[in-house]
């Protein structure tokens, strides 16, 4: 069957997420998390599922963006796609008139992500396995042939990518078992959004504690005196041998990064995340400079735009962890270049997650990187929030504060036409969208 | 007169350039040079336009973007505008929901600069003023109190920017007087586009070195040999006094930009501009280095998306000029702050200009430059490129090869509601888009 792509649509959809503080912090008070969700029609009747994460307001800009994309994938079949995956990438980050809108950043490359990302489901679901097994599966030779190397070949060439790859197939096996049976490690950020007071802050630690979790994340960056209360807060309930990273959503400027985290560093952090601008690569690195002698890392790249970016971050040693997001960056084959590299440099990935979908997202991603490049788990984790996780059909599971990865579910019935299809990469459901929990949606 | 916006409209304006291949280079083939088209209504009657530039595709997602800001522009008055400019500048830039999509780079931060232009256009018509002459008029406190300095203040802070200002005040009436006598000196890039025949580039040469023409841009990147025909022709023609510069248009990586622009070097280029990635500052920085034992400089600066972007560059050495764009950045208020750090790196600023409108913004703000910040020609000058002037009613004026000064026309009658006001910042019309030459308006 050729699986030729008949037509693409795209749905914006909101959530009130800013009536109950849910997702607040220091630059971001209110968001709506809300998605561009794109769906792909095949000739056979098999779809593809893919979305790109936002926060409300200006959710139409990026469907707007990805039906201006919609041409380059329309009439195209899965099979010319993935047989020259690269290519393809290309063209859609390429074209002559609509990269100048970016290239490869803001509302043109988020769009690439919601189209890319419902290509790779499309692509999971015709091979009948979930994304993370599609990955895990191929040979190193097909992983490279995804990517893009432009701009980052003083970095990482296809040939070495090609041998990291081929050096980590050593017990590749046994790391799928154990994912399998145990799970990735994950990290909860849902007990301290900022704008949760103490008692919130209180009530959700002692929850996360009894349901095993030991990785605490704790929006910063308001108020100096309110960060130092609540961080005391948690480290008190979480105690010294559990673990504490803050987040400051690019509030600071270099200088006050510095001296801001410096007053924290009593509660010993392990990161402090998105210090300043995501696109201030030396302010990062020279903030990582000074904190650490501190024994503090810095974290970054829910905003850091595409692989030319996260090159930049790992050259200048400017970052300690590597936070690859599902949605910002091009989808799996940008995932791809940024973990190759962050394995190159040894540095840690720890994807970001939350909003609506990522956790969804990204656990393939991660399961990928540990299978098939990292084989490490120390100061590896991924982020974990639990919001909204009901409106897809098959919800992640987190067990022992771990994710466990999603398992093909080959004869599951699809009800109707137009519900979404229920396994392979995302299963956002269209229908339940539609209710009450819904701010709107425009179809 | 309070100037309370009482509306905001956009228009998508696109014309077929690509059918003669004006404009084309090795990254952009075939753009039709287009624009978002702003125009803000008082209640007094008086308006605004600004623009930002695009290549054509994609023109509608700037225009969604341009009404997603809108609720943030309509309902304020001028005065209430200008009397906190940097406060208004961050309302637009750091709205806690869109900015995830940006922040401040990419759809959003073109929509945001097409939105101030206009509204810098609206408050130079408010003063019955040129920009240039507002912004040469303005004092250094009123001018920094226009810039967002969050994010830079490792590199420049306020006081700083505000110590420059003074302290390029000496001189300033003698500067202007120079200017509005001889003109801003230009350079030409209307010859040598790459899809041009040889034919073409010899005739366009020839006739502008009999217009007075000392400084011309060859494109190349696309093929090496026929580089090295294409400069070897153009430096003939011109002779070795003048003045040519070479344009990649971020076609290579970096190892391959080094020696393709080595094998240029015999041909004498001050600059290779854009040789790789925009967002590359540590390729550049690299690239710079490399290529300083053959007397060549790196320019950048079209595609660079914001001051935090610039300020990097400014600090690895990555570049040698400075290029602004009227359009990219976030109108006047972040030109100005790119425009003080570059004076502070004594790095000479060269901006882009050319698509449409481009020449008839951005010389506002080198006037400026020179007038009230640099004080200084060597090595300076600004783009010009000599298409589609004809649609606007009042064009720039080139004058052996200097642009001259637009002067406010305090008398000049408007012809009607429909045709656009004519004199100030951007003089765009309307109506005449609607003629044969135009590809699409979408209103």
């Amino acid at each position: 069957m050729s699986q030729k792509i008949v037509s693409l649509t795209v749905r914006d959809v909101r959530f009130p997420t800013s009536v109950e503080q849910h997702g607040s912090d220091a630059m971001h008070t209110d968001p709506d998390y809300s998605a561009a969700y794109v769906l792909i029609d095949t000739d056979s009747g098999l779809k593809g599922f893919g979305l790109t994460f936002t926060l409300g307001k200006g959710t139409e800009i990026v469907v707007c963006a990805v039906e201006a994309l919609a041409p380059l994938v329309v009439g195209k079949s899965l099979q010319e796609i993935v047989s020259d995956f690269r290519g393809f990438y290309r063209l859609l980050t390429s074209d002559g008139q609509i990269r100048w809108l970016g290239p490869e950043k803001g509302v043109i490359h988020l769009a690439t992500a919601a189209v890319l990302n419902a290509v790779w489901d499309l692509w999971a679901r015709a091979e009948g396995k979930p994304l993370w097994k599609l990955l895990v599966d191929m040979d190193p030779k097909q992983i490279v042939s995804c990517i893009d190397f432009r701009y980052i070949t003083d970095v990482l060439t296809e040939e070495e990518a090609h041998d990291i790859l081929v050096k980590a197939q050593e017990g590749k096996q046994q790391r799928e078992d154990e994912m399998l049976k145990g799970g990735y490690p994950a990290y909860t950020t849902s007990c301290a959004w900022l704008g949760y007071s103490d008692q919130q802050l209180q009530q959700l630690c002692t929850d996360a504690l009894q349901s095993g979790w030991t990785k605490f994340k704790v929006k910063v960056g308001a108020d100096l005196e309110d960060d130092k209360r609540r961080c005391c807060l948690i480290r008190q309930m979480i105690g010294p041998s559990n673990t504490l990273m803050i987040d400051a959503n690019q509030r600071w400027d270099v200088a006050e990064a510095i001296s801001w985290v410096s007053s924290l560093a009593e509660f010993n952090p392990l990161w402090i995340e998105e210090p300043t601008s995501p696109d201030d690569i030396l302010g990062h690195a020279a903030i990582s400079k000074a904190l650490a002698p501190l024994g503090i890392g810095v974290a970054t790249g829910e905003q850091c735009h595409n692989r030319v970016m996260f090159k930049q971050f790992l050259q200048a040693s400017a970052l300690q962890f590597v936070q690859i997001d599902s949605c910002r960056l091009g989808s799996v084959n940008e995932n791809l270049a940024v973990m190759l590299m962050a394995q190159k440099f040894q540095v840690p990935v720890c994807p970001h997650a939350g909003g609506v979908g990522l956790c969804e997202l990204v656990q393939h991603l991660i399961l990928f990187d540990y299978i098939c490049l990292s084989a490490n788990l120390h100061n590896r984790m991924c982020e974990y929030v639990d919001h909204l996780h009901e409106h897809f059909t098959s919800p992640v599971v987190i067990q022992d504060a771990h994710y466990m990865p999603p398992k093909a579910r080959w004869n599951r019935k699809e009800s109707n036409e137009e519900e979404v299809q229920s396994f392979g990469y995302k299963r956002f459901a269209f229908l339940k969208c539609c209710g009450l929990k819904v701010l709107s949606v425009w179809a």
